[in-house]
């Protein structure tokens, strides 16, 4: 890329103060100042073009804000707040000045909503496709990280919005559902809680497993996405999209109770091990097929 | 890559347990326990394949150690203890499951060094070259972090180690000079430093000018390393290639003094701004050529 120092100069002019930030983007490493709070939840995600998005179709402001949100994502899951990130780019060789610049704006756009700064990254170019990788760091904000591993026997199974078909759009322009999370959190005995990535079925999956329980989804309650009823592969229902196609976003959890208005029972934790769907009285294991990241 | 799952399980698995961390990989994100510091430091780096690594001549867990490394390295310029790293891999398709674990093995091999846990992750698998990112988080163990910005006319610039030809192999097998940093922070007044990456003159170039100050190096004080004698390049010096190699990893810092046994003193800063070179009472200005990824 022609003006790598320059675009790293930029992002420098780009960064807001902070009460939380001591030193920014510009040294060996960032330094924050942490709320009174022992505790600090960290992960990372990665987009890579061709397989989380295409960069022909989706532009570089989108999948700016694709990756951060993903990671805002993993912060609603826990039901914590964003109060960092640090961002890395692969850029192609030739990638413009402008484009590094709207890459930027995308995860700016996406983590200013939450006033979460980004306080460091790295930047190369090379002949390869783009990559870009957020690192997020959160804080409990007074009310205990909510884990996958603690669904028990007669909670029931909830999720957020509706599923399916998210292709046709939504896994680039979903919103993270932070503040729905916290509202849940605070205010009902959620036992675990997952969002959903890789799929209804899979990340259901993952709340079992985890939890050393079984869990029955009833196939009548699923909430189906209008987007669903438009296939994309030949041969799956709209139920199948919504169970398979993941990158919806939503919020997974289970519960002795809880009646939000913006949550759907959707099912039962029971002893036992894996997943299974209910349809007319009939139980049927419910393999996690998850989503396979095509295009 | 076959069996993705299989590797997170498998990754799950190496993991020890540590006072420091509440829950490590396998939820959305990990829950870490900080000391009682309202500080922490935070730093992202990346490796790709044919720019800071070549797969055809260097083995997947040689290059897991130096993406840790240059991340430890980074809380070396710092005088910071690393406390948790993320890491993400974009493995090309058909990477076996043996070199995705030689991978995360030099990931590991490097951090547990500095007891260092890896808490989390994100792979994929795509038709691009590998791409690894480390995330590191450091605090201060007592010590203020050393930062670029405080160099003072007056000081002097010292060195650790000597510098030059790297590529020659150094730049994939360097140690993170974490207890120097550390000693010297204890027991001098450091005022700035940053670990020798871009090369020596970009490096300094970066102290001179957060500082707002001129540096002056002494040509012949600079310590050349035996590898910079072997010019990879037509028309360089081993003096050039001390000078603006870069993935040296020694320490550069200024100081009114020190007088620690493994460092070297270089030259000194004034007033002004810019990078000098002295030879034979003549001072001219030096360039930050610096780095340019070749391999």
């Amino acid at each position: 890329m022609p003006g790598e120092f320059e675009f790293i100069e930029w992002i420098r002019q780009q960064q807001r103060p902070s009460d939380s930030v001591l030193l920014g983007s510009g040294d060996d490493l960032a330094i924050l100042k942490w709320p009174d709070d022992p505790l600090i939840l960290v992960g990372v995600d990665q987009v890579l073009d061709g397989v989380h998005f295409d960069s022909a179709r989706h532009d570089p402001r989108s999948v700016g804000r694709k990756v951060m949100n993903r990671n805002l994502s993993d912060c609603a899951a826990m039901a914590a707040l964003p109060a960092a990130a640090v961002a890395t780019a692969a850029f192609p060789a030739g990638t413009s000045l402008h484009d590094a610049q709207e890459l930027y704006r995308g995860l700016d756009d996406a983590a200013r909503i939450f006033d979460c700064p980004i306080v460091g990254g790295d930047t190369a170019s090379w002949p390869g496709k783009l990559v870009v990788t957020v690192t997020i760091l959160a804080r409990t904000g007074a009310l205990p990280p909510l884990r996958r591993d603690g669904a028990k026997p007669g909670d029931s199974i909830f999720v957020t919005g509706s599923l399916g078909g998210s292709i046709l759009g939504r896994h680039m322009t979903f919103q993270p559902r932070i503040q729905l999370a916290r509202d849940l959190a605070a205010n009902w005995p959620i036992s675990a809680m997952i969002d959903i990535s890789d799929g209804l079925s899979r990340d259901l999956a993952h709340i079992a497993r985890q939890s050393h329980v079984a869990a029955v989804i009833d196939a009548a309650a699923v909430p189906i996405h209008p987007d669903a009823n438009v296939p994309r592969s030949a041969g799956r229902t709209p139920l199948q999209h919504a169970l398979h196609d993941g990158e919806d976003y939503e919020l997974l959890f289970t519960a002795p109770r809880c009646d939000h208005p913006e949550v759907h029972r959707i099912g039962t934790i029971i002893p036992g091990d894996g997943v299974f769907i209910e349809r007319d009285a009939q139980r049927q294991p419910l393999p996690p097929l998850g989503w396979e990241h095509a295009l």
